[in-house]
């Protein structure tokens, strides 16, 4: 059994690490964090735990965490995940880093959208971007890894075929994307306080938001050129979930069917990619609770668009579920170890 | 007093009616039919207009309804419509009807996406497009007004002064679109079962919706010029409104600030439209249970874009609401009499 | 017109004031304080507001709003509220408080539920508890009308007919009651945080509600004897509403029939009850952005119980709507002038 | 490996079953039917299984199922059930029924609550109720579970051991029951219709549902005396989740710490029975997806009552979860076996 800890685990994604880890046959949750509920037993805080956890929530000490455990989830806001994972990584330990803080690797571009110079720009470098699909090789032999942000994930996968085989316009890819609540996290903020969300439905940080350069940078990489985005988030009054719906256009005609293909090649062996049939197009419902990205795709005549449309669960796959598929890469265990959940519907 | 009828008072256009109806000033409802609830006082199927309503509902009679009533609003389903209306207007009454089945100019067209050829041809050239703001001057001359979709009124708003100004390319236009559950009325159906829909949110009909021909009609008129659009259409899991996220291409360089002026400008001295100051961007909200489109619009250099946001609520200025504006206007009384209610907010 | 300023106009209970206030006929709206907001346009704060309003927010000034208003609402937080209270009278103002500072007639209670001394015991007397239908003569003759709660007043003014005339045991009266989530205020917390609350139904602060000793005093009074109830509240995900479900018995045998007409009776010429017939009960949907309370009442054989649920919207008749109802009394106004809104379904 | 067949797999209930199944290490799923998706793949319909499941949908064939499994799940609709199950066991197989047919004992009782006469009586006296904390023995030993509704199921695990142990009065119990929506079924009706549901709550069926008699004759069987319930039932805007509040009369004074140790060690073994510590209420998202139930109780002096609070997932402990439960009894395996999820939070 492998021995790990999370730090930061009572935000909506350390919740759902626990959740993960807990079921995880390989796993053994040794240590535990929360500033908030520091004393107190998991289950005290959250009796959806009951009977699952008798660990309590600490203060973090990174000598503490270090000795109780091998492995280690970061999930912390922005800022306060760099001083600590560099220290764990001084002490020789395995981190996956579910924060921004190492995602972007020109510490220019961080200093620009998170307001903060980076303390350890050198190593930015050295961490891998953890979209597990995309990055496997390098993810099996690093020792920290950037866990993708909630809208990067379902877009870029919803990308990399068209753009990795040149296929589409790499300027101004319009992509609408739509997200749960959950998403903004567990400190009470109007934003996320329920009679301003409930029965209403708004965009947001229109051309402002923090994932877009991360989404740029990573789909640059992929389509070996620059590649810009007109970028507009919406909050939907759901708990979990993200839809994406991308507008491309081809550099030639295509189809419907050959797209098709292309995916379903692209992501054959993938256990937690799941390419629609013609004509059916994802809903968040259909991945609540699972790790899977689901991704409908259409090539409209009329318009010379490729239609593409994904969705995630936003705390799986968006979020703790991409971090333990990267940590069974890393470990070397089968990647759907303790991830192979039926999504819940209704 | 002006005496109205609504010919399928209880499907949720036809209920929503009865509510601005009521209140309004210069308004008597005297006939209201249903084929569901005939028979019954109108306060037994629906208590929340217990105090408000005596009326019973009754089944459909042209006759009747040209007796007791001058004035008509047809709440019917598309296919149905046609044979009433055109009764109606034989009788010499004013009609406005909130099908489909007087949008489109071209019976080839209503043909090709409603399944049927139309019974009444003729009318649709008489049939003035009732989009209030637009089409002021021949709605005023009418006895018949298609009263516009509820997705083609905030769009062809959000649209119209950068067509009619030429600012925008005109090609594959991208309309990302999303609608409360109301929008597709009151026949219980798997599509509208709230297990299927709270929670989630999915992308439907994308290419197919039968509001796109009536959408690149009217844009079309609007711009002189041949019109299309990539359209996509979503549900999302609250009641009322719909959230239009619009991504143009601007023929020349232009700045927000141009673009909100144009549009102060355009819509300068209509009750309903509210251009948003910069960096604001419309939710649904913030116009539920009023005659309001809320528009927010801003122009993205990096992009090479102008976004449009645009925000209704689909059950009022997308069926109802703008049908008594409409109606005001028909009949010389003030354009905002009986609409003037602030949104409802939580 | 009367002139009226809002003191804590940006919580949900002010903005609801405000909505209704601005439609009123005969008033006003002068003045309006936020500590939150204090320096914006209210429109640039709440954009729901855009067209109606052109008054900014400020700071509270006791001598500037006397200066601008004539009669005042007060919507602070209890503790805050009772200092400004006794102020704006001494000036010779009318005020009607929102808040629970003048409800309890005994300071000792005030203590006990609120944790702090009353420190203007000499008004307790004097302010009248604001249950228009109960108290309407000692509201008109008042300068100061202590606003009752949201759980209050859906629940007495179902028990009232039964307490009046003796006919329910009056001791441990099951009261179970379920509230949206505005009911808890516009402060963002944990508690009213969107993903804590969506999807869920909880029971919440059992024996414990600070609403209860209110609720007691004032079916006590109504009884002429000590009330006792057994009180459990619940969260619902809903926006607006409360419905309470009453459990009583009879003293001695009773009918529905007896019930329905003994509530109709009661209620004969109260604009804003309205009882239900027989086997349909009150849907919080059928009051929403109204001013009614719903009744719905039956006797059960069986179980020689009565039952009773009311549903009132507890932002309306539970806070801003009875507010204007009293102050149209005090006023000397018809009772329902300003709040004839009929509920907005769906 | 079992090879089950679930006869009805496409409402709610059937499809948790397929979840459940599909991941319960001694199950194989060998046959599906659905009138409705007759032909079909099951990833067809539900591509939120895609990737779990080959099996196609088919016509019921009482002898086609017998041949591929050993073991049933009828998740029909009442009057259909009973046919089909009575051919099941002619042919010699185990049967868990999920519907309401088998539940009642005294067929009188099911004919005026169903409308039906009971076609194979003799079946009632045979069938076991499969309420699986309370009845394991007789579980263990039969060939039929009459599977509890999902209202019963919360009730009765939450009063059985006040009335085991004679604590409480057996008159007129108070119980305020709240549903989420799915609890009515799969099929479209205006009463689970979107914009019907969603914003509301409402109560409904007051002493008039189905379940009523269900869970007085199981309560009597546990008190050895009649029992008669005052029940209450509410339609609550969530997917999943059946929260109860009961309110019970003590015959002797007693305190909340004795209670809980009652409960604690009534159910001292229980997997799937949490009770909570003191003060703390369930909360539906506290089980969701899971097959607990969960129970806070407490005693008010002042009001002499004991208060109770049970919740379940009704989809889970309230149906499929509870069967697979009872199926794991029947077979002799681990009680928990397939059933062992954490609650989905948020």
């Amino acid at each position: 059994m492998l021995k790990v800890a999370i730090i930061g685990a009572t935000g909506y994604t350390g919740l759902e690490l626990t959740r993960l880890i807990l079921k995880h046959p390989k796993l053994q949750l040794t240590y535990l964090t929360s500033e908030r509920y520091a004393g107190k037993k998991a289950t005290e805080a959250f009796p959806h735990l009951l009977g699952f956890l008798e660990l309590p929530y600490q203060k973090l000490s990174i000598e503490g965490a270090s000795k109780e455990s091998d492995f280690i989830f970061t999930a912390l806001p922005h800022h306060v995940s760099m001083e600590v994972v560099s220290a764990f990584l001084e002490l020789g330990k395995k981190v996956i880093d579910l924060s921004a803080d190492f995602r972007l690797k020109d510490p220019q571009t961080y200093y620009l959208w998170y307001g903060k110079s980076h303390i350890s720009p050198h190593l930015l470098e050295r961490a891998v971007y953890g979209l597990s699909e995309i990055n496997r090789q390098a993810i099996k032999g690093t020792s920290l890894v950037a866990n993708p942000g909630c809208y990067p994930t379902g877009i870029i996968l919803a990308l990399a075929p068209l753009l990795k085989e040149g296929i589409i316009s790499t300027e101004a890819i319009v992509i609408d994307s739509k997200s749960g609540v959950s998403g903004a996290g567990r400190s009470p903020s109007l934003e996320s306080h329920y009679p301003e969300v409930a029965e209403g439905f708004k965009a947001y940080r229109i051309g402002q938001h923090r994932h877009m350069p991360e989404i740029e940078q990573e789909l640059g990489l992929i389509a070996k050129k620059n590649v810009t985005i007109s970028f507009a988030t919406h909050l939907v009054p759901i708990n979990r979930g993200i839809l994406n719906t991308i507008y491309t256009q081809p550099i030639e005609e295509i189809d419907t069917y050959s797209l098709l293909k292309l995916y379903q090649n692209f992501y054959e062996n993938e256990p937690f990619i799941r390419i629609y049939p013609p004509n059916i197009y994802p809903n968040t419902v259909n991945v609540r609770g699972s790790n899977f990205c689901d991704i409908g795709i259409s090539y409209h005549d009329k318009w010379k668009r490729i239609l593409i449309v994904s969705a995630i669960d936003n705390l799986v796959k968006g979020g703790a579920g991409q971090a333990v598929q990267n940590m069974n890469i890393m470990a070397g265990f089968e990647e759907n170890l303790g991830l192979d959940y039926i999504p819940l519907f209704p």
